[in-house]
């Protein structure tokens, strides 16, 4: 049911973000190592997926993604690690695995994840890029920067921490998500789109369309599979985002009702990239990983 | 003693952040809150008076700094919100008001730290800069991660936490306080270093050697103020260090070696500025104005 290449990009991003950690001078070992830990405790490397996936589809070599492919997954991990601190979700596991501050400490877990951001910037700047590519670098830093911050991901969860224990209107749940992992995921297609020296703007604009579908049918997914999946499947106890009191689709639109709106999104996804002159099988592949997934 | 352009600077940046602060959207008006709050809390601004003095001797305008000013004083409110969190510091005072996770709550005030973190990269990818200026804009963002992260503040708090009840020889002291506070002061001074077109190499060694002895001397000066300043006039409790169990220069060297040591890192610095054919005086009057401040 997984993409076809979805173990060869996890494979792939595996081993450049360890050759990453391996690079780096030892500093301070255990913040290294808190750093390597958090980012490579597994996952589905979704965003990675979508580096790798649009790129290639516009006519990158895979290795030029690579660094973009990293820096948009220590972003993610950065965000994982500080989202489990106990002073905002207070999880003990992630992916079947002792988080960061559990298996290290808090201090370390908050640095690591200040570090792990930071190093996304610095693998933006300072990865070798194709020299047709190397003028975009600035507007990949732009973007992954935009997406990051108070106006994207920080923004987003500062929105879900201020809704918990409220119910949140439909509008604003979707808005919240938007933010908290949307603008990631568009990012990383974004990345993509910016691997290839001049994609037409229809083009860029179909795949940020396909990309906030996907990002929002990812979020409902997530909310459904919280009510139907069991805790073993998911890495993290089933039910948790209830017992949080948090909004979430299904609580608002009932299971089916997010079932419909995950698949509607999926369609949209579709839609988004049959306007496109390339092969976006791979694309489209994972839009249907997304919404079909059990954990 | 404070040297003359020091209070014209500080109102010029907290103007310039606020103002910041002020465009930006309504994402989460907590959050806003708390990046303001632990923004323009108060402080000494050294590091955007460096960018300014150093830059404006070069022939900068003070407007083309503003960016950089603001973008090094996001970096360093961002590293006070993490390192005065309960699991770090856990310091209810700053500046004699009450931290971010004291006023606010500790999620919030990660979240603000995070986003202050992004929001600095994103000053260095989007304010105008004059165009003579703007092919340096990529280096200026490289050297401020390379200073912020792993390898520079970061990676120095880090040795920090690892260093507490531990005592620390002195090259490991030293080596500790040029990433922990030092990386980020030698960047402001590279900031206004890259504010100009093409400096020659000589002149930003200079400048460089200048602000490694400074960044040094102020962290000797702030161990020693430890020790003899009063709760009053530091803003935070005195002893702190002390009680805190951290090596610091007075127990390393003794107090009357650790006052020689910082009046030799001071006698350095004049002699870096001495290479140069600028007119170093707002330059040479920090220097002083570092080892002889009382807080």
């Amino acid at each position: 049911m997984q993409p076809e290449a979805l173990g060869h990009y996890q494979a792939r991003i595996n081993r450049y973000l360890g050759e990453i950690f391996d690079r780096l001078p030892e500093v301070e070992p255990r913040l290294l190592e808190a750093m390597r830990y958090g980012t490579l405790l597994g996952g589905k490397r979704a965003r990675p997926y979508l580096v790798y996936a649009t790129g290639t589809m516009l006519g990158a070599d895979e290795a030029s993604l690579d660094p973009l492919a990293a820096a948009v997954e220590c972003i993610h991990a950065y965000s994982l690690i500080h989202d489990d601190l106990p002073a905002m979700d207070d999880d003990h596991l992630r992916r079947g695995q002792p988080t960061v501050h559990i298996a290290f400490d808090e201090a370390t877990a908050i640095l690591a994840g200040d570090a792990l951001q930071t190093l996304a910037f610095e693998l933006l700047c300072d990865s070798p890029l194709p020299d047709t590519v190397a003028p975009n670098r600035l507007s990949m830093i732009r973007l992954l920067a935009r997406a990051s911050g108070y106006q994207g991901m920080c923004g987003g969860q500062a929105i879900d921490l201020a809704s918990t224990a409220r119910r949140v209107p439909l509008d604003a749940l979707k808005r919240l998500h938007n933010l908290k992992t949307g603008a990631l995921i568009r990012a990383s297609v974004e990345l993509g789109c910016l691997a290839v020296p001049q994609l037409p703007e229809p083009h860029a604009e179909a795949l940020r369309t396909y990309a906030d579908c996907i990002g929002l049918a990812f979020q409902v997914q997530d909310d459904i599979l919280d009510v139907t999946g069991d805790t073993e499947q998911l890495g993290k106890p089933q039910g948790s985002d209830l017992a949080a009191d948090k909004s979430t689709f299904p609580a608002l639109l009932g299971l089916d009702g997010a079932r419909d709106t995950a698949q509607s999104l999926y369609q949209d996804a579709l839609t988004a990239l049959a306007q496109l002159p390339y092969n976006s099988q791979p694309l489209e592949g994972f839009a249907r990983y997304i919404v079909e997934r059990n954990r």
